[in-house]
């Protein structure tokens, strides 16, 4: 696992010049990851592309690892505002499935990139990340697909549970071990089985 | 990730002596993924420390992912023997939750290690196993605990759920993002909804 350039906390951008330049290096990351994988990835090529120093990529995102994980966040809250369309009638478990399998195959369009993600998500250390968002932007989505406005402790840990599922169908799907279908299904039966109670205290 | 020598696959021992080799192999794989982690393994140091040449340590396990992915299934058929008594009364739910957990602690007490066979598996194509025996591993277990002996296509689909959402609460917990007590609840709670119907049909 790529290691943090360690006693250095990232850093946000406040004023739109930073914020410009934070989403451009998202943006040259995205098409990093998508064409190159994780592996081959290099940060100078990186910040070129979004045309930035170096060292103001390393101020936001002092890992690899730290930028892809906050990549998936992006793309995460990026579903969010894909406005899906819920069904009348739905059981808020089925609409965080459509939602969950919507967000999985615009991942999946970008596997190299989906993986570089994930990877980076799976082995980000807490506090490393440059937002609290990790949870927050999923479980922000969530909820919203769900309509629970005051959740409580319990639905945020059923959130969390079906946040680990979901990355885990994810990558068993990107790796070949199930097929889309499969995955889909897999997804629908773990909403059912660990939303149901899911608002309801 | 790591990239597998393309065209070969794995070869599985099948002597004594290559079994012993095979063994041997594992055994140095866990004691350098807990002294080093996954990044500054070199394959060539195991091979050194497990008496074999590096063209047998490359037949039997083609790359670090696929040697750590072998490791992590050796590990949690190991968990198997380790005569877990479950208690009367029981649920099947229950009784693997605290399987799980038990395997969480003692995969916890060398995160070095933990985290290297966790991001190997999670990068781990179909088909570049060396074995199948990835959910094979895991479902015989779970199985066997729950004590269903005829598992129809649904329990595998409830089996595959609790193996992705377990490693996600492990990795959650290696990496700082939940503590100990919090990961064991969420271990709890997921068996007892996603498992409640196991081996109902």
């Amino acid at each position: 696992m790529p290691r943090v350039a360690e006693g250095r906390p990232p850093a946000l951008p406040s004023s739109p010049g930073q914020k410009d330049r934070y989403r451009r290096i998202l943006r040259a990351a995205a098409e990093h990851g998508a064409t190159y994988g994780f592996d081959r990835i290099q940060m100078l090529d990186i910040a070129k592309d979004a045309g930035v120093a170096i060292a103001t990529l390393y101020r936001y995102f002092p890992s690899k690892t730290v930028l892809f994980t906050a990549l998936l966040h992006s793309q995460v809250e990026r579903v969010d505002r894909a406005a899906i369309e819920v069904q009348p009638g739905q059981t808020p478990a089925d609409a965080v499935a459509q939602v969950l399998n919507y967000a999985s195959r615009r991942l999946l369009e970008r596997p190299l990139l989906a993986q570089a993600m994930l990877q980076s998500n799976n082995a980000t250390v807490a506090g490393d990340s440059p937002t609290m968002a990790v949870t927050g932007a999923f479980a922000d989505l969530i909820l919203r697909v769900a309509g629970v406005d005051q959740p409580t402790a319990q639905d945020l840990r059923l959130v969390r549970l079906i946040e680990q599922t979901w990355y885990g169908v994810l990558t068993s799907e990107l790796n070949n071990h199930i097929g889309a279908d499969e995955a889909e299904e897999d997804t629908l039966l773990a909403c059912r089985l660990l939303l149901a109670d899911l608002g309801r205290g």
